[in-house]
């Protein structure tokens, strides 16, 4: 039997916290400044949720494709933002599909889809589950609601070597499509945040950034061409490594988010895995100095494949830094040729703002069974929605959001954003919500800031409050010039802001798009597009 | 008065050869078995070609900013293809504009619109007029023709040197908008072979290449945001240096070619100039080692701005190589650091496969009079197209395409279009073409194969010649998964074979998209939809 994955939280089931592990975070936060109870919420049964009724019958030809039970269609109601878990916790589930479905080819999902037109069905298209955006939440109940799951349609199918290129189902979660690419040397070097539970079509549909801070790390950057399954028939794009041929068809289903078509398979680009590697972490006693440090660096052309700023109280609550200071992690990687001279440089660089590298740097022909990028990023940051679910267990608000805006603009959006949340907690709770920041990517022109928020929560009242900092953070953002996202989509959660920011002929041409390829409306209504 | 530009052929009026020097070309080219009858075509006057009448008359608001006289019709009647030069020489200007409006500003621009709309006429987008595909040319004669040439709308608006970004108006032409940027120590670094009479938004409209091999050389990587008028509103997009929220809507303007709306203006991110410098050229004897070179070079990350590989006969007949062998041209450049490691790496991947670098590789830091890549890439390209319209002149039929395929197909596509090429040469002259083939960039999973033509031709057939040369070369192409454009647009030269490859689905979208933005499909009638 396969490791349960959890319906109600983040990942696999039995890596949620304990109650002892639970107690001793409280105890941990509490140190910080964040009142909580001390209780720990229950996990409901969806069974003994009383779920709406399903409205649909599959016909008989789909039937076999299809699930009703409560477990499947709770686990597919929410995704796995902070809102998804607390509502999860309290059986909030109004919005789950009626019927999930997993198609096994791409023409059980053409016979789906047809079903679905014919029947008025909204169509969730549903991969790894991850959303952090409201994007699988069909939240219209005007019209029955079909989930397609579409990790059944996984797999490596074909593997260019010499192009350096493979085709892959869109189902496939991240770990899978590593583990059947590796026998050839090969990685897609592609590793969200949520890599081990998303899937490469959900990748794709979301304009994913990877872990990678600078060079190819957004999936559009790492694929040649996409299969996409449309009411108006099926599209599929001439691999090539480039081409000026009108706009690019591929990028108009990439951040499509399922409201344009459902893609089932991919070409990307693969690369040989990295064996050199060298890594610093250098200490700034000042946030502006260190802001300007990074800037330089990456518009130094050295591509560091790591390069991330964490500010304050970021170094402090996610890197145990005691005395106040900044941190920069600094890391380069290549299957090729030895990196230290990039990373001394970067060194150099940062010197002369006024950095100190914490440690020597180091070289190292990295052995096959040493811990690689994606190793330590996994010990880093695969726990840290663990914790978050815990938190929000025990009553906290725990929550992240990230924007992109250019060097010019920066410190003004820092500011404006850190002083928003915090007034925004002082309103609710009388108390500041402790807000951190971090670079999760850098570009020559600008960052990509991820800020994380902790307040207290009251019982009942979480997803309200966190909604409330939410539009202050948002407001802040797009005042000073942010892009509005996360991870990295649109979803329902942000098109207030995303309908201010679209270029309105832009919006036109999306709406006689979504018109031509879906006229009956049923692909993930609520998202992108009405 | 400024430098005159020619109406008939390329560049400046004044490069064009005269009859000595284009005696002495004739002698050259027949020493490669090229027969001419060795006379030299005579330039027609525009006032004496009997111009078709204007059927169009500009309304008073908007008379002064238009232009009727033969010159100026002539001279926007074409692009810069062979068959544009052969077209104009011989007078065959039926498809001219009916008039010429040069906008001095956005709101020019919009009423020039409007009145389009209003009076059915069909509006052709005029940037640099270096179109090689047919882009400028209105073949549609059922309504009156306006070319809007924007050159009126040029030079840099603004500099943000702190995110390296630049606001600069779409008529800019390339070598203005580098003088514009260069006080500030800043470069666009974007040079296609066109750089001195394109503009960017030419460059913009089209998904232009730049001269650089790898990286960040094609302008859709070096725009931040774009700002376009359409008869449907303006649309601006936020500058951000990355946003993942829902389709790119630059993407859609990016590749759009005048059908879809007028590029006003962009942001840009621009680059500190490059300071450090390294190149070789690499001598390969069999041209399947030096593919494989060049494959191993760009998979390894090193990224050189130069990787340039040219087949026998190209590095015979443009490198004036003598003994047979191929060559291999590597270079490497920064703004920031010495890249003789880089090089030295590149050089050590051909040797391996057999390559023998010709000179010792050089490491340099640049002075600020010193030739930079800049000025080289000018001496070796800019004569070419003055070539190229004098051998016109002189009766040949020489003229360039272009593709990108994977590494994997790349030998099969290589030998089916000199295969093609050259028994069209046969079935048309009884001796084959002579076709030669560069590599003008290079990317991990595969090559734009860049091919120049030289064949005999026939007085008064020679456009006939040329496309029947061209058909053979683009079924080659395609039926190898090339990608088919030029320059690197699609025009109304490539429809046929644009159509066959596009995805339906995303061809439906481009026409609602259309439908939705000109509804009165006054926008470059014949170029990418209908």
């Amino acid at each position: 039997m396969s490791r349960p994955r959890s319906w109600w939280g983040w990942g696999w089931a039995d890596r949620a916290l304990d109650a002892e592990a639970s107690r001793r975070l409280a105890a941990r936060v509490a140190a910080f400044g964040l009142p909580l109870d001390g209780t720990l919420a229950r996990v409901p049964d969806p069974a003994g949720l009383g779920l709406p009724e399903p409205r649909l019958t599959p016909p008989a030809s789909l039937a076999e494709l299809c699930r009703t039970d409560p477990l499947t269609r709770a686990a597919h109601t929410h995704g796995k933002a902070y809102r998804d878990v607390v509502r999860n916790l309290r059986g909030e589930l109004d919005h789950a599909p009626d019927l999930v479905a997993y198609p096994r080819s791409e023409a059980d999902l053409v016979a789906l889809l047809d079903w679905a037109v014919a029947d008025d069905v909204a169509v969730v298209p549903y991969g790894g589950g991850t959303s952090v955006v409201g994007g699988v939440e069909c939240r219209d109940r005007s019209r029955p609601v079909l989930s397609i799951d579409l990790t059944g349609l996984s797999g490596v199918v074909e593997v260019d070597e010499i192009s350096r290129a493979a085709r892959i189902r869109a189902g496939t979660l991240g770990p899978e499509l590593e583990d059947q690419l590796r026998p050839s040397g090969l990685t897609l070097r592609h590793f969200p945040q949520s890599f081990e539970f998303s899937t490469l079509g959900g990748w794709l549909a979301t304009r994913a950034g990877g872990h990678f801070a600078t060079g190819h790390t957004h999936i559009e950057d790492l694929v040649a061409a996409v299969r996409v399954v449309t009411p108006a028939g099926v599209a599929g794009s001439l691999r090539v490594p480039g081409s000026g041929a009108g706009p690019s068809p591929d990028r108009l289903w990439l951040g499509s988010e399922g409201t344009l078509g459902v893609i089932t398979e991919a070409w990307v680009r693969v690369q040989s895995r990295p064996r050199f590697r060298a890594a610093a972490a250098v200490r700034f006693e000042e946030y502006a100095d260190a802001v300007a440090a990074t800037r330089d660096v990456v518009q130094s052309g050295l591509q560091p494949a790591n390069c991330r700023l964490l500010d304050r109280l970021e170094s402090m609550l996610g890197a145990g830094v005691r005395d106040g200071s900044c941190r920069l992690l600094l890391g380069f990687e290549s299957a090729d040729h030895p990196v230290d001279s990039a990373l001394n440089r970067a060194v150099q660089l940062c010197r002369a703002r006024g950095g100190h590298p914490d440690a020597p740097t180091r070289e190292k022909e990295m052995r096959a069974d040493a811990p690689d990028a994606v190793a330590e990023w996994r010990d880093t940051f695969v726990s840290a929605p663990y914790l978050r679910d815990a938190l929000a267990r025990l009553g906290a608000v725990v929550e992240t959001f990230e924007t992109a805006c250019t060097w010019a603009g920066f410190d003004a959006l820092h500011a404006a954003v850190i002083d928003a949340v915090a007034h925004a907690g002082i309103a609710i709770n009388g108390s500041p919500a402790l807000v951190t920041c971090r670079f999760t990517h850098v570009y020559p022109d600008g960052p990509a800031p991820y800020f994380t928020v902790y307040a207290a929560g009251r019982r009942g009242a979480e997803v309200a409050i966190w909604d409330q900092i939410k539009v202050a953070a948002s407001e802040a953002i797009v005042a000073n010039g942010g892009t509005i996202t996360h991870h990295h989509a649109v979803g329902r959660d942000h098109r207030p802001w995303y309908d201010r920011q679209r270029p309105d002929p832009f919006a036109l041409a999306l709406r006689a798009t979504k018109r031509a390829l879906d006229p009956a409306g049923v692909l993930n209504p609520g998202v992108l597009v009405d």
